[in-house]
């Protein structure tokens, strides 16, 4: 409020008003989501104010969470997250569909490797044990919104390598390895810096920030089916989580 | 593997020897959770190598996440993430003492405000209403781990604001108020860089991830008690969700 005039009557600062031509220039669709805005000297020049002014307009919408900073890369027009639910039935097609989103996924590498110790303990099964590792990227609508790898044990799921590769998604590979139904047991979020190859896959730079979810998938018996990591863009999902 | 002879009997290489000795190193306490690593330099010293393999060992134990490396200001011990359950009873101080540690929580700023148009929905009162706001710290053995700020409808809730400055946590406070028992609803999660305060409240550098947490938590009868923002050091904590 210190830009307000210190006597008279009160009027809006001009500040505030460029902050709603702004927002309504967003909600018009003159600025779309994703896109970037001008850069502060032009929007100055567009609105006939100074740049101290403009950046203030600009920092109160990225309060609102309307616009967001990109370290050294300019001022971007906040996509609309995708919510994707987290609970006991967790289902990527199923989860964006419910979102209004097509979902896509597409592999982007697959291997049959020994275990390590820890992924050994998560799945249950012997250290050295052979798993079939499936590395992929999950797409919202075309836009990529999350790495991951996950690891399905090849002992407990023969023919899983081939039923991932010929299937539209883990459910339906699951299937076709003899795995009915599944539900998730576990899992472990945290946030972590995009590395080079993360940043890479998601069309991100380094640096963004990540969700990372770490989930155990179990049969009806409650045998572990699946161990996935998942590194989900932050500025792109919103894990839900009703209780 | 490539530091390896190329003929002759296959010996440790020297790069892997040395992530050894660092791991006996940390193992041992001399590093403790935390505590900086010295320069690539000073341990090429100490091992008597070049630069090159001191950083081969290194990011061995980077990817192991027994070392983690912050841009600009050097490589840590990593320290054990406490153990944060999210699930329909969402307690401060029960989540930490079951996770071993200790918890404390620090006012940082409280005040009674306006609520905002998106604030009063999620409250289910009317944009205007009277809320209190609690910004505050949370510590666990002593290091910060959130920032978070709290609404509390104040018409709903006489007497919050004083309860929240006298109790010990916020159970407490809402128990003054009349609230016997609370559950949490839903809870919304993405991760985000770190701005300046907050890195500042942290004991982090701005940029470093964090995981935000939206929440809100409703009484016996459904009517929304608490509307929390909460951001955790993305380092420091693993929000755990059992289904």
């Amino acid at each position: 409020m210190h830009d307000a005039p210190i006597s008279g009557r009160a009027r809006t600062p001009i500040w505030l008003a460029i902050a709603t031509a702004l927002r309504d220039n967003i909600s018009e669709g003159l600025y779309a989501p994703g896109d970037k805005l001008p850069t502060e000297a032009a929007l100055a020049k567009k609105f006939g104010v100074n740049r101290h002014t403009v950046r203030h307009a600009v920092s109160k919408l990225v309060d609102e969470g309307l616009l967001r900073t990109r370290r050294g890369s300019g001022t971007f027009v906040t996509a609309r997250p995708t919510e994707y639910p987290i609970g006991k039935r967790v289902r990527f097609h199923e989860n964006l569909l419910a979102a209004g989103r097509t979902p896509q996924k597409r592999l982007l590498h697959i291997e049959t490797r020994a275990v390590s110790a820890e992924e050994a303990q998560v799945l249950d099964i012997a250290e050295g044990d052979p798993v079939c590792a499936f590395h992929g990227l999950s797409l919202s609508d075309g836009l990529p919104i999350a790495v991951f790898e996950s690891l399905f044990p090849i002992t407990r799921l023969p023919g899983i390598e081939r039923a991932l590769l010929e299937s539209r998604g883990v459910t339906e590979a699951l299937g076709v390895a003899g795995v009915t139904d599944y539900t998730r047991k576990s899992t472990r979020l945290t946030a972590v810096l995009a590395n080079a190859t993360q940043a890479l896959h998601l069309q991100m730079r380094e640096g963004d920030p990540l969700l990372r979810s770490t989930g155990v998938n179990v049969d009806l018996e409650g045998q572990p089916v699946e161990y996935g990591r998942t590194f989900f863009a932050g500025d792109r999902v919103t894990l839900t989580l009703d209780t």
